[in-house]
């Protein structure tokens, strides 16, 4: 059966998510691109860094912003395969990423079209593009398998 | 005219808040204090450390979790001058805080009791007991103090 293929940023954040796995981390990757080039990347790392904000997009946007030596990623596009939490949209905000690829939606910890909406808010005052679905069934597969394994 | 002491980690918060002035970050303060003992300290650093993600906050709770070798802060109190944002609230929560006491409110950019009130979210998990305005004329100042000389 033939399969589409993925953008690459999203094939590079779903083989991120799987090194997570293989290290005991829920599956959770991102990469930072900018003119077409990864500058940062990241997956959830919590447990082995013992650091409760290694999620992927922090890993990755603190990678991109030290690689381009400023604190903000403008014109930088941020790929994750799984809906930011509240922690990470504001990161995403906070670095004005100018757009984000999500896979799967999160309702239990998403913060983009669940709980929070924090770019929904009044309050934030730079929100990026949003696109959301793509490579949603493989980020779901890899969260799906990591967490029957661990039953 | 006499002036009431502030509790211990306040106080260190904001000469933490005072040394990011001095070096030209907006000045925020925190410390995480567990039985007593300060564990992780931080102040705003974005602009020098190239890390939009390097809030008050997010500094020493990486450093407390560092220090304790896990990932989570349980039994620990967050000492911060400013009303944490969104960012900072998802990471208080993903640490496992127990206490978080903060001085100013931030109506622009807080959201505890402001925009997202974050942990008023029914997603949101792990929330702290919250107790705020301890110190917040003293972070208020060299907060409007900072901003006038930068006007």
């Amino acid at each position: 059966m033939a399969k589409w293929s993925l953008p690459e940023p999203m094939a590079h954040a779903l083989r991120l998510a799987e090194a997570a796995a293989a290290t005991g981390e829920v599956p959770v990757g991102a990469v930072v691109v900018k003119d077409g080039q990864v500058i940062g990347e990241g997956h959830n790392a919590p447990r082995g860094t013992f650091d409760p904000t290694a999620h992927a997009e922090i890993v990755a946007i603190r990678a991109a912003a030290a690689a381009l030596g400023r604190e903000r990623l403008e014109g930088c596009d941020l790929w994750v395969t799984l809906e930011p939490c509240a922690m990470c949209a504001g990161a995403i905000s906070h670095a004005r990423i100018a757009r984000l690829y999500y896979g799967a939606s999160d309702p239990k910890g998403g913060a983009i079209e669940h709980g929070a909406k924090l770019f929904e808010q009044p309050q934030t005052l730079h929100r990026p593009e949003v696109y959301s679905g793509i490579g949603a069934g493989q980020a779901t597969d890899l969260l799906t398998e990591f967490f029957r394994r661990r039953r």
